[in-house]
């Protein structure tokens, strides 16, 4: 895999995953269970009489899934993926069984104006399921490096 | 503990953890290895080579271990904590050792212009650590219900 630089990156560019990350019921509630222990993330009977009718995968939970998949296979930049922060939203829920891609378009480069080793780029990040529908939009802003860094 | 309904928020409103979330290097660890496998967030020793000089907790888990103190204590939110989405930085990294604490505050409550039993809430969501340090800032946009909703 090509380690990308600030210097390969380019407004408008496509980055996707390879692979995908199947959802398990049993990762949804392991998940639920040590950091998110509410009826609809941890137990699939309760989750039936809640907002969602059914079990769903804690937002964050699909936020590290997703970061599984920028990590290892859609994002390979050179000093690996620095998040300063970002914009994350949750158009649908994460069910059981869901498999799940990311496609990322990077949509700004700020040079840094102080260091020109490095710079931050803007990525939206869209997680998708089977079905195409969208479970996360995430808009990050990372740290990239040029090949100056070190 | 007090559940909260629309009817209970105020715009001002503070609310905060009475409890406090211990971040050990072996959660870091294994929640890097299954999430974020990067050297900074996995290995110890990797990671005094890399831009953050130590081990440092990847952001997803920073905001885990925030659900976690915002599910159980410090947001008792009557129909649970449902995240539309929001905003979300790391102006500090998350450390090995640190004690995690979140205090919040709501910023905005916009009623459901179709549903009177509805509305969303706007919290600002500041994770702290043992030195009064900001490791996470979330603004969420949370889905609250009235007392008539059931």
């Amino acid at each position: 895999m090509q380690r990308l630089y600030l210097e390969d990156l380019v407004v408008g560019q496509r980055l996707a995953s390879q692979g995908t990350y199947t959802v398990t019921e049993e990762e949804i509630r392991a998940f639920a269970q040590k950091f998110d222990p509410q009826p609809f993330h941890s137990d699939p009977v309760s989750a039936r009489g809640t907002f969602f009718g059914g079990l769903i995968a804690s937002g964050w939970h699909t936020a590290a899934m997703t970061m599984r998949l920028l990590a290892t296979d859609a994002l390979p930049l050179a000093e690996g993926i620095i998040g300063l922060g970002g914009e994350i939203s949750w158009p649908n829920p994460t069910r059981p069984g869901d498999v799940l891609r990311v496609v990322c378009e990077l949509v700004e480069i700020t040079p840094s104006r102080s260091r020109p080793d490095r710079g931050v780029a803007r990525f939206l990040c869209s997680t998708l399921n089977q079905r195409d529908e969208t479970v996360q939009r995430l808009v990050a802003n990372l740290v990239v490096f040029g090949r100056s860094y070190r």
